[in-house]
């Protein structure tokens, strides 16, 4: 497969683009990641959601530690061709890492951010069990 | 209302965050634009979608020219205070400047970005028709 599709992609001066991670099966929109070139070929050769963690540098596997990984329905790209928006299959029911659903969990409400999703699994079950 | 909420709010280097627009009604992801702090606090206060304009450099209200305004339902914040998502109403049925319903109208297929919605209307008769 020509990787001409990876050339149409702007990504920022890091070398990044912003990647909306959205569940196929609800239509919720569960995290917002970053990835860079090597992040979205690997996420389309494997078939899997590959971010770049700009925290510690390095290619990360969404779920390699929680076993939640994400597998790829479909992927867009938008307009100016700066953002790319994932159709994942949520494995495990949970994307984010403080155990909810979803990271956008906090929603503005009278002023403050009002925490609306439950608390599915503790952060501590979910990562203290793996060896990674 | 105190502006706390502001302040949780994890800007980036530039003082910006991502901003997801999802429609409230079908659950599609429109687009993803970018705020500075005065742009989510105006979107707050007015009830409709703010954007901070990379290239122009200055506030945009989305829809300031096309009439194709976003009214807000509600906005999300993820775990990392890093990214917002808005639950808005489109006007005019299309957030895209090319004339699409939403931004993300290109999909990956077979090696190549194959656009995957309908022009509703020409981006000439959007634009041209204003005054502003």
């Amino acid at each position: 497969m020509s990787l001409g599709w990876l050339e149409d992609v702007a990504w920022n001066k890091e070398g990044l683009i912003p990647a909306i991670a959205q569940e196929d099966r609800t239509g919720q929109v569960l995290m917002l990641a970053w990835m860079n070139r090597e992040a979205l070929e690997t996420t389309v050769q494997s078939g899997y959601a590959v971010y770049w963690s700009r925290s510690r540098k390095r290619l990360w596997r969404k779920g390699e530690q929680s076993g939640h990984e994400q597998i790829i329905k479909a992927i867009h790209l938008d307009c100016d061709s700066d953002a790319v928006l994932l159709l994942v299959e949520q494995k495990g029911g949970m994307a984010c890492h403080t155990g909810r659903h979803r990271c956008f969990f906090k929603r503005l409400e009278k002023g403050n951010w009002a925490s609306v999703e439950p608390v599915l699994k503790s952060p501590d079950s979910i990562y203290n069990n793996s060896d990674e």
